[in-house]
């Protein structure tokens, strides 16, 4: 392993670098409302993105829940470009921007495999609240408008 | 944590499960070939796909080249959905089959950023030759058909 400096690019979102666990809470107008635990991780590797990671499990059971990966691309003027993949089979690129200490990024396009649910956009909005890191999240479903969906906070860890 | 058994759906594609390292080499029509060392991560969470990571670095200087992750479903039959994340600002959506030790996937779908290359097809395919792991990867870029690009071995460390 070699030191690694984080890229200049980076400076806006270096906030968010670290290890990141705590609980969240979901609902949508089809379901039944939940509590998860969750753990954040984002990391670099020199180059101008952000190395994003993400699972949850219940707070009950520990049994695994949700989980993504992706990245987060800074591209200038305070732009920013996500790619992110889902086991549900999904990904999506969402764009948006950083101001201060809070992301919103929003689904320009999204792809999914054959046997995917019908997401149909996501937007995100991330921000740090003192130093607890808080995430809002809507989804959308087959072409309906953005709804609300998750919630959580959570304090680094590492 | 706890202790969580494979997902039965899992056992086509047991054989990657584990830590790889390896060496690889690129080439591409409009390159100068080169080489990599890399590490690929596949693990599970109980749920019917794999957790997919990999990452690259220059043999020489240790410096990090590509990345990417995602997640391997597998959906009956033989069938695996690939989605995959890129920090170049490119996702796909890969289809194919798991047939004894091996893996043929090819997009079906992909997505790009505002600012990513003009990436537009990728084949893959991996295999267990005896205790090593094989790929090889086709990149097609603006429409052209898929080229070779990328063929690594690696063994399993943990």
């Amino acid at each position: 392993m070699i030191a690694i400096e984080l890229n200049p690019a980076l400076a806006p979102v270096a906030f968010l670098l670290g290890t990141w666990r705590g609980e969240g809470e979901g609902q949508f107008p089809s379901i039944k409302s939940f509590r998860y635990r969750e753990e954040i991780r984002f990391t670099h590797n020199g180059k101008p993105f952000l190395i994003y990671g993400q699972r949850t499990e219940s707070i009950d059971t520990g049994q695994p829940m949700h989980g993504e990966a992706g990245y987060l691309r800074l591209v200038g003027d305070g732009r920013v470009e996500f790619v992110i993949a889902q086991p549900i089979g999904f990904a999506e690129i969402s764009l948006g921007r950083v101001d201060g200490q809070r992301i919103d990024v929003e689904c320009s396009s999204v792809m999914r495999t054959p046997t995917a649910k019908p997401v149909t956009s996501i937007g995100r909005s991330l921000w740090l609240d003192g130093g607890t890191l808080r995430y809002e999240l809507k989804m959308g479903l087959d072409g309906a408008p953005l709804a609300q969906h998750l919630t959580a906070s959570l304090r680094r860890v590492d």
